[in-house]
């Protein structure tokens, strides 16, 4: 397989969470970045490779391109077994899914850069009444999302079992991104605990936005 | 297996993209309505069920819940083989994954009562500016995801081949909801004819929400 192509962009949560999983595979990849904030992703160069303009999209040699931070790492998952990002019983999947989709379908979408401007723009948000917005959504998934962890019999040193997995990479990037915004963390032990175990990972610290080309 | 229950709202989107799913398998299931209007899903009871207080969710006769409606519908395709919601090859299962997760990552999230609720408590937002948000985010996906369905050999009569899957659950549920804010769909053949085809299908029928117990 030669070195697939990842449209990433060094602070995107969504983009951080495939990196994370490309490093994990041990998958070498050309890096290609976007700058959100100038609008790069919105050039028409870009829109010939993904049609939606969003990072992450990751573009394999045979052309194919895949959007979608968790359709990607579950087709990595898929092409290299090993460290599997998912369990391998169904019921384990099922519960790795939804705690990843907790976070990137009812945290991430709603907090997103394309989303706080439009705040700003269609009503008027300042900076406060938008930070107040990202930490109100990130407590609305959080709160439930340690509960479910801590009584959790499947949780171990991550979220599912001693192994870091798909669920671990939604936790840790949203966990790394709360912090611009000052989200106040002590309510959330599990949490804390389980992204502290990821963040000592070599992956998860190679693949973070400090440690990306297109870091400022 | 006995009986699944669904904690689901007739309205909700995402309840009805695991009613297509539990339809199209032929399992049939106990239906619990909760009302999001009057916030019964808020309550100490649901929220002993399901701690995310949203639905749906999905309680097997053992015990097991599993909430979010994707990692619902991969858990049922994986239970019950036939029909498959997701394809055979890898790279399939990715492009039906990623087109699913552009409606329930980039669409749905930013739409959902609770969204809309907060867009009027926070900033005063009112009839005419929910509805223009509302829309705005289905056009900003709608446009490009109509161009990937268009311009792709895989698109068959349905969203990846000739037969409706994952990605035609969440394709239907979106344009069901999106006649409730009157989104212009002119834009759309390629999406307009595949929802058409879908909603011809019995299971898609069954499980709309104008046909379940708690309907208005």
């Amino acid at each position: 397989m030669s070195k697939p192509v990842l449209h990433s962009y060094f602070r995107s949560s969504t983009s951080y969470r495939v990196r994370i999983a490309l490093e994990m595979k041990g998958i070498t990849y050309q890096y290609r970045a976007h700058h959100l904030r100038e609008g790069e992703h919105r050039q028409a160069g870009y829109l010939a490779v993904n049609p939606q303009g969003l990072v992450p999209a990751l573009v394999w040699s045979n052309g194919t391109m895949i959007s979608q931070s968790l359709a990607i790492i579950e087709y990595i998952d898929e092409m290299v077994s090993k460290p599997a990002l998912l369990p391998k019983d169904a019921a384990g999947r099922a519960r790795v899914r939804m705690l990843s989709q907790m976070i990137a379908c009812d945290i991430h979408p709603l907090n997103n850069l394309r989303v706080l401007d439009a705040l700003r723009e269609r009503f008027g948000a300042g900076d406060s009444a938008v930070a107040s917005w990202f930490r109100h959504w990130v407590h609305e998934t959080f709160e439930p999302l340690e509960r479910m962890l801590r009584e959790s019999e499947d949780t171990g040193k991550f979220c599912h079992g001693d192994e870091p997995g798909m669920a671990d990479i939604c936790l840790a990037a949203q966990v790394t991104n709360n912090k611009r915004f000052h989200v106040e963390m002590d309510a959330y032990p599990t949490i804390n605990r389980i992204s502290a175990a990821c963040f000592k990972l070599e992956a998860f610290q190679k693949a973070a936005p400090e440690n990306q080309p297109d870091a400022e």
